[in-house]
């Protein structure tokens, strides 16, 4: 089942040079050798994508929505073999995994049922006036899809943000053919989900340029396949590096367009005082949890802690350097991760400025041991470098003078995925100068939470400003990021047969309108006068 | 009542170096000398902008509302002054300046009632589960605004799309304070207009940061502004050159910022035989009044005709020429404009590849002759610069050899404002192919009408794929461009008293929301369970 193709459409091709994928556990290869695709692979992938996206682009909801169901039931029946490929390929355990594959397939249900729903195509009807002065034509506006996406998959969701993960289920959504370039960390994983994929995408009858699949390890290879004139967005997770990278791409075509990155954040955790001396315990505890589930490895690790120094601080820290000594180091997902961690950490353990808080200890091959650092808001605000993001399980303590000062380290801070306030009903003066400052910074504001653990819903917002992400107007989580692949277009005075369905005068979709300004509902949708 | 101040917030100042502002029509010097903003002007408004940004972006929705209606009325207020001042600094006659002052303040009326209305916000909350395993927190997710917005004053829409035109006022509906960089060809009117939206925002109580006005002629004041921290998304219409010289400097910004540019369009209009063959004559007039219609310093002039050769087609090119032959040369907007006219007419005279259709005749100190040129599409499709925006009443038509060819034009064809097509019955057939090929290429498809004449109404999309504009997710006119100045953000978990109102359980703003997938009328607006 797992060969090493590149899969264009519903054909396969293999290539000359190859590459291997590694269980990072043991560094040992696993599967076969895998194709890497070139210039001609993304060409034809993206010329099919062409062809097929004003099939797909202009389907029933019905139908779409099946189609995205399909795809959800096919990657269910790959069956364990997905399981244990994933867990070969990147480390993770199997319950994690397991909950992946749901969440992968539960996002996919999701956007089914929204693209049923038809909010999306915000279907606007403005009536003609035939008798002002001059007359006024009828006006009418739907959502129309961009056109072929390119989908970057990510190393740390091998299931919900990789292939037909969060990216792709919502181009497909909004009815945009999807050219993914795999990652090559799981490249077995990849290609059993591009199977699912296409032969949900056969078996629906659909042009079969709605999606392929990109094996490779080479930049070079993204770059080809976001310059490619017939790519209209880009979806990306991963490094600021290579989020940027592909931004400037984008940018130089003769066609510039959208890149939705998502690509760091270092999610401060402020603890005001009240909640720091009721529970500094309870929270060191759950905070070592969030930090250390899945190895550290979330865009939404919570790696930087406020607060005010003091001795419940104190408390806090040690607390939380007792728990970080009880977790088992564990594996990460590549090689070229876990080497970044070590890098990460010993810079801190290098800075002056900054104390190591948790204990040093021997992790193991690719393995994570978490860190805990310690440094005061005065170093941290003159070494930009201590607030990078260290990916994985390693954390750092900002002591603060006075919550002035927390508030000055919070407006200090560039854009984040999210920010999370501790408190206690004593803090919520405090809490309450902070929810306008920190709301400007995020995506996702939390109070008494942990930021891991980003939730598929209507409300998520998974995403924020800059460097967060390269598009603080969208989130790449949740039912909202179907509006990455959308765009507006006026249809003036066309003949109702002419129209799109969505915009006829029968509502043959039976979507709730704005007809002159007024929402309505369904069975109330007359078409409007003139 | 014109002074030449610089208007920062309720201050205003005055710079030691100045410029004057020319009647195009005379070249006589109108109005008092007018001062140069310089960086510290920039970094004093973007710093009161900044302050205004909290108070004003959180404000109830009819306080708002109220604001734009106040704004409308101290335009009105100003009187006849601002007609008259207008006609002399920009040549456009008194009946096309009192429409577009209609316009203007009905703009901000329909921002006013949408902001009321509150859709915008997106109000959209998530029920906790906590029941299930692991719990789901309550989710509550809503738009809140960027943040200081920086807008260019354009030079063909003194009003409405200047100093309080549709930038500005969508920004104001957003949230959004608002720095304007007047446009150096209507400062006197600029000046009116700033003090006016001044007026409205003392007597409605706002910090004063919510406006400032700067003008000033250099490209270096607009890109000081563009450049300045505080200065979270830019609205600007005018030339490409313009436009994308903006994008760049924002994209260099450490926190690059979304640019809104309206930059060019030829706005191609097809005439398919059936239409050609019946009402060659009577299309060819209507499209001399659209040409010709503000001396053709329209973005949605159509400058392109598109058809298949013919005797049909003779027959239009030469009563189109006719017709233009009887229209009066109208003053242009500027000096430089009517200069750049008369350089893209003469590079279209001079191409080999491209004949004269119309009559050559002088056209008066900064006027605009309207010209008219034939080509074959093999030539336009070999020499891209025939299809070169020439600012002004210059068009060409592209003679096709057959409807293949004319779709094969279309598809060549960069992204667009608008493109149209003329049909009769019997050209429907080759009407539907077209559309979903040029829906794909602009932001408006418009059947049996004329490009100019944009609607300010909820269906209205002024945008389109690049160049048309720089994002091709967005309007700049209509109700929908509020949302280029908006961003989703999500709070999780947040006690009912610190949530913004919008998302409070008792739904003080009277919201409709979408609660738990479903969108419920305000009536049945009740707080979602947990």
């Amino acid at each position: 089942m797992i060969d090493g193709s590149i899969l264009i459409g519903q054909g396969a091709r293999r290539s000359e040079a190859s590459f291997r994928a590694y269980d990072p556990a043991t560094g040992a290869v696993v599967g076969p050798a895998f194709s890497i695709s070139g210039g001609q692979d993304v060409a034809d992938a993206c010329a099919l994508a062409a062809d097929a996206a004003g099939v797909f682009g202009s389907l029933a909801p019905a139908v779409r929505a099946a189609f995205l169901e399909a795809v959800a039931d096919a990657i269910a029946g790959i069956g364990d073999m997905l399981i244990e490929t994933a867990m070969a390929e990147t480390g993770l355990p199997r319950a994690r995994l397991e909950g992946e594959r749901g969440r992968t397939t539960g996002q996919l249900q999701l956007f089914a049922s929204v693209v049923r729903q038809g909010d999306w195509l915000d279907a606007t009807l403005d009536s003609a006036l035939p008798d002002r002065v001059p007359p006024r034509p009828a006006l009418r506006r739907m959502n129309l899809p961009l056109g072929p996406v390119a989908v970057f998959g990510a190393s740390n969701f091998p299931l919900a943000f990789s292939v037909a993960g969060g990216d792709t289920a919502s181009a497909f959504a909004a009815g945009c053919p999807v050219v993914v370039k795999g990652h090559s960390a799981h490249p077995g994983t990849g290609e059993l989900v591009a199977r699912a994929v296409r032969k949900a995408v056969a078996d629906c009858g659909l042009p079969e340029g709605v999606f392929s699949y990109l094996p490779g390890k080479s930049h070079e290879l993204g770059a080809a396949l976001v310059a490619d004139p017939r790519i209209k967005a880009v979806g990306f997770t991963g490094s600021r590096g290579g989020g940027l990278h592909l931004v400037e791409i984008a940018r130089k075509r003769k066609e510039p367009i959208p890149v939705y990155a998502e690509m760091s954040s270092v999610n401060p955790v402020i603890i005001l005082p009240g909640a720091l001396a009721d529970r500094g315990i309870e929270l060191a505890g759950a905070f070592s949890s969030s930090l250390t589930l899945g190895a550290g490895q979330f865009c939404t690790n919570p790696g930087t802690i406020v607060a005010v120094d003091g001795p419940a601080l104190d408390i806090f820290v040690g607390a939380a350097a007792d728990a970080l000594a009880g977790v088992e180091p564990a594996t990460m997902l590549s090689a070229g991760i876990a080497a970044a961690y070590a890098e990460g950490v010993a810079a801190l353990d290098r800075n002056p400025a900054v104390e190591r808080a948790s204990t040093e200890r021997g992790a193991g091959h690719n393995r994570c041991a978490p860190a805990l650092f310690d440094t005061t808001a005065e170093a941290y605000g003159r070494d930009a470098s201590i607030g990078d993001e260290v990916f994985g399980s390693a954390a750092i303590v900002v002591r603060c003078r006075d919550l002035a000062e927390v508030a000055a380290v919070a407006a200090d801070m560039e854009g984040q995925l999210t920010a999370t306030i501790h408190m206690d009903r004593r803090d919520m003066d405090a809490a309450r100068t902070l929810v306008p400052l920190l709301s400007g910074k995020v995506g996702r504001l939390l109070v008494n939470g942990w930021p891991t653990g980003v939730e598929v819903t209507h409300a998520m917002v998974h995403g924020g400003p800059f460097p967060a992400t390269s598009d603080n107007r969208s989130t790449s989580v949740g039912s909202l990021a179907i509006a990455r692949f959308l765009r507006p277009v006026c249809f003036q005075n066309l003949p109702d047969e002419m129209l799109p369905p969505a915009l006829q005068d029968a509502n043959p979709w039976h979507l709730s309108r704005r007809v002159d300004g007024e929402r309505r509902a369904v069975a109330a949708n007359m078409p409007p006068a003139g």
